[in-house]
């Protein structure tokens, strides 16, 4: 047969099979573009801009059921997951999973979403504040599934948990959809740095939308999202409260006993046999944690010793020790501060990472598993090392899985840092009320009265020994505890189960029951 | 049940399914990895180096009749393909589909492992040398599909063409894969800046190997191929010949009929109506087109016009305008020589792009369709201003389809810079040999003795009128050329096809036939 340009083409070739003659396209009536990038980056035929939430999500044909997506890295100052679900609301749909990688107390309005069938199921790697408060209260039909950082990567990469639309927030974009948690030329008003998590749903998710306040010129490079990945882009007033996206997380604390924890977690690290020149490590954006980041680099210039990488969610601490060459190369899932996303924007070696990359535990050789040393928070920690990061002394939902227990799998040196007493409440329990992360991956408690490290690794308590420190079993951490506030009563829990927790290979490490109802 | 922390779990819950119980899990034999990062990096059991390329095949499962492919970023320097594909052949795999990005000379050898029927048949974008003269010689029974740059990755992400195994030689790369054209600490005397077409390989092959002559610590960033892409790694000696991977491909030329061309391309660029602050650009590696990034450079600077950004193969000459800060941006799908490769690693705005985000016909928004201007070669081009890239005078194929048709399609206006007769061959036929991009893309043909504009761009012929360039129609200008050398003789073909070439959407646009046998 003739084809599009008058060649004879065959209609079938033995070992290729049928042919598909060329022929001309017309692309907006034309037979090729003759608009300026100027003028066709705004012509609404050729960009991805829509007018509406109402009109993407009408183009994607959004039903009831489906699962959507959304980024937490907005913190509490997002506005996107309430914008979105209010106009889903009003359009009528019913029973959506919602899979965001976080929630935060700025979700509240969520309860009336599900109290009205908007939303049927949740998953997410944290709650807080009323929505938090009302499921641990039995709001929901089905209990909510939490995930970790690198547990939902895996679940999404792997179809576990397959994504209908991301949702995602975005602080620049250009009119094809190059997105960045910063502006290039002007710092936006809702920068968030890394947009490590939201990459993955980006990648993944059968449609995308893009959310901003910023449109800016094609093109938005270096991107943390591609167009390639981008459908639709809605550009609106606000995408959130900068003051809520950088809150307090990385104060830096003046709390004696914090600093008293930092100080021992930093001569963990120094005396733990793993100290030594090209060393990785993260640490957490909790007050002793950012602060061992200080005493560390006091150790790292004494001891001319540099580490290769650090990372996770990146502060300003860690930022400091980057530029002052302490350490090599910063792996960026979630920047915490104005100056680690001022440093992601101008520091060749803080690269953007996604979750998947961090942390997945299908990718063996993932960013988590090559850690020398983290430091993390805790809740609770009981006789066996297991950590809650998730339920409060009441019993109620009030924080996030996080990278938590992705880390301490990853990590040679696991340490745990919290204070031995918490207001009237030991830390230290016969048995976490809910656990996130599995003793066995925990190697030391540093807390302000003493070390305790795990049975597991006499390599450590040798070490620690040697160089003096207030070692302890964590019986004996305990006992100190409880010889000051006593045993706590064990909390009362209804039947229901609220909340499923599960381990990041997709296993249920524990379930969330509902609090006990006040009679 | 109990699951292995000694919780209670469901085996399933309503509206969530059967639950899968956590249990502690063993790696490498340890509850937990204890080694240091240093030490764990070269422990075979916890990287992915393997010993040798039998070793990473019999690890895969390659299988008779399987897709592999390979990349074109060494160019005439790679050793890859035919180090590979030695030992596929020493290990007795036959009916094996190769798909590389490209081929040039130095992959000959190819030739006896088609004979002894290890290859069953071939896409690439390019051929040339002994194998592309034995190919147009009738060498192999299926014909040789040919693919445009973006047409590859677009048949790739459709999964039109499904590669099993991609086989990617990079200079640089961690004992994870996490790779790079280049070295951060010492350039890698095999670097190749970019690895635009490999990106696609590493994304979609169901098994990736790297194969590298250049181990460096983990973590690798910021990375050009990321290693949760990544199966295995090979490690040898040498990847390629530097003077291969760098050759004069970008040469400066000294042909004064190349700088009236370049000359007269960049008036025609000034003259377009295109030639405003924020325009965008892409010129080639052929010497006239180098050449008219020069004169564009002072027409710029005259006028005081930025460009917003250059896109495509990245020359020292388009490094220079961003260095100069006259283009803001630089997408770089392949670098062509030393100084790109050292942009790359040190200008945070020079951007590696793959190819799906270069030219993919499916990515509506990608990079070559937000192209105001391209500068193209041609081999012929005829009064259909269908331009011919592939077969030589003689029929025998030498070339490249490349990002042609893609880059043709996608910018407002595409133009051609040829000389008039070539040795004692017209340019400008009735019908060119090989259509590989089809006229009604291409806009103006810029001749060192005339510019022709095609007849569908009235609001070209106008401008270029109005500023007095020295306009002719085709038909004039092929007229001339006739005058001078006479009309060549039609090449004599056989029937047999031993060529099909696709357009970027993956329809045939024409044949390639074996050439006449000397009789």
């Amino acid at each position: 047969m003739q084809n599009g340009v008058n060649r004879e083409i065959p209609i079938q070739i033995d070992g290729l099979g049928l042919l598909k003659p060329f022929y001309k396209k017309m692309h907006n009536g034309q037979p090729k573009n003759t608009e300026r990038l100027k003028e066709r980056q705004l012509n609404p035929d050729k960009n991805k801009i829509v007018e509406s939430l109402e009109q993407a999500i009408a183009a994607i044909g959004l039903k009831d059921g489906m699962t959507i997506s959304f980024h937490h890295h907005f913190r509490n100052g997002d506005y996107i997951v309430n914008m979105v679900l209010k106009v889903i609301a009003n359009l009528g749909f019913k029973d959506l999973v919602l899979a965001p990688s976080s929630l935060s107390e700025t979700h509240a309005p969520l309860i009336e979403h599900i109290k009205n069938g908007v939303i049927r199921r949740i998953e997410t790697s944290g709650l807080r504040g009323e929505l938090a408060n009302a499921i641990s209260n039995g709001l929901m039909d089905i209990p909510v599934v939490i995930n970790s950082h690198g547990g939902r990567a895996r679940a999404i990469a792997s179809g576990e948990l397959p994504i209908d639309v991301a949702f995602l927030g975005v602080p620049s974009c250009d009119p094809y959809g190059n997105a960045n948690g910063y502006s290039r030329e002007n710092v936006a008003a809702s920068a968030c740095g890394s947009l490590g998590y939201a990459k993955v749903d980006a990648q993944y998710a059968k449609n995308v939308v893009l959310i901003t306040d910023n449109l800016v010129p094609y093109p938005n490079v270096p991107f943390g999202i591609p167009e390639s990945q981008v459908d639709y882009i809605v550009v609106v007033d606000s995408i959130g409260d900068p003051k809520g996206i950088v809150s307090g997380a990385t104060r830096y604390t003046k709390n004696p006993k914090e600093l008293l924890i930092a100080k021992s977690a930093a001569e963990v690290i120094e005396a733990s046999g793993y100290f030594t020149d090209g060393f990785s490590l993260q640490t957490g954006s909790g007050g002793a944690s950012l602060a061992t980041t200080r005493f560390l680099r006091e150790k790292m210039l004494a001891a001319n010793i540099k580490a290769s990488f650090a990372l996770g969610g990146i502060t300003q601490q860690i930022v400091d020790l980057h530029e002052e060459g302490l350490i090599s190369r910063l792996l960026d899932v979630q920047s915490f501060d104005l100056k680690a996303m001022e440093s992601l924007k101008n520091n060749r070696f803080h690269h953007q990472i996604d979750a998947e990359y961090y942390a997945s535990p299908d990718n063996e050789g993932c960013a988590a598993h090559q850690l020398d040393v983290v430091v993390l928070s805790a809740l609770e920690i009981d006789l066996e090392f297991n950590v809650n990061v998730i339920t409060g002394s009441d019993g109620v939902i009030r924080g996030a899985s996080g990278g938590h227990c992705d880390t301490a799998a990853g990590a040679s040196v696991a340490i745990i840092v919290a204070p031995l007493i918490r207001g009237r409440m030991p830390t230290i329990l016969d048995r976490v009320n809910t656990v996130i992360t599995p003793g066995y991956t925990v190697d030391v408690l540093v807390t302000d009265q003493g070390i305790a490290v795990n049975p597991l690794r006499p390599d450590l308590l040798q070490n620690l020994k040697a160089a003096r420190l207030p070692v302890f079993s964590i019986e004996e951490l305990k006992a100190k505890a409880e010889r000051i506030v006593g045993k706590p009563d064990p909390i009362q829990w209804e039947d229901k189960i609220v909340g499923l927790v599960k381990y990041r290979d997709g296993s249920i490490i524990d379930v969330i029951r509902q609090v006990k109802k006040e009679s």
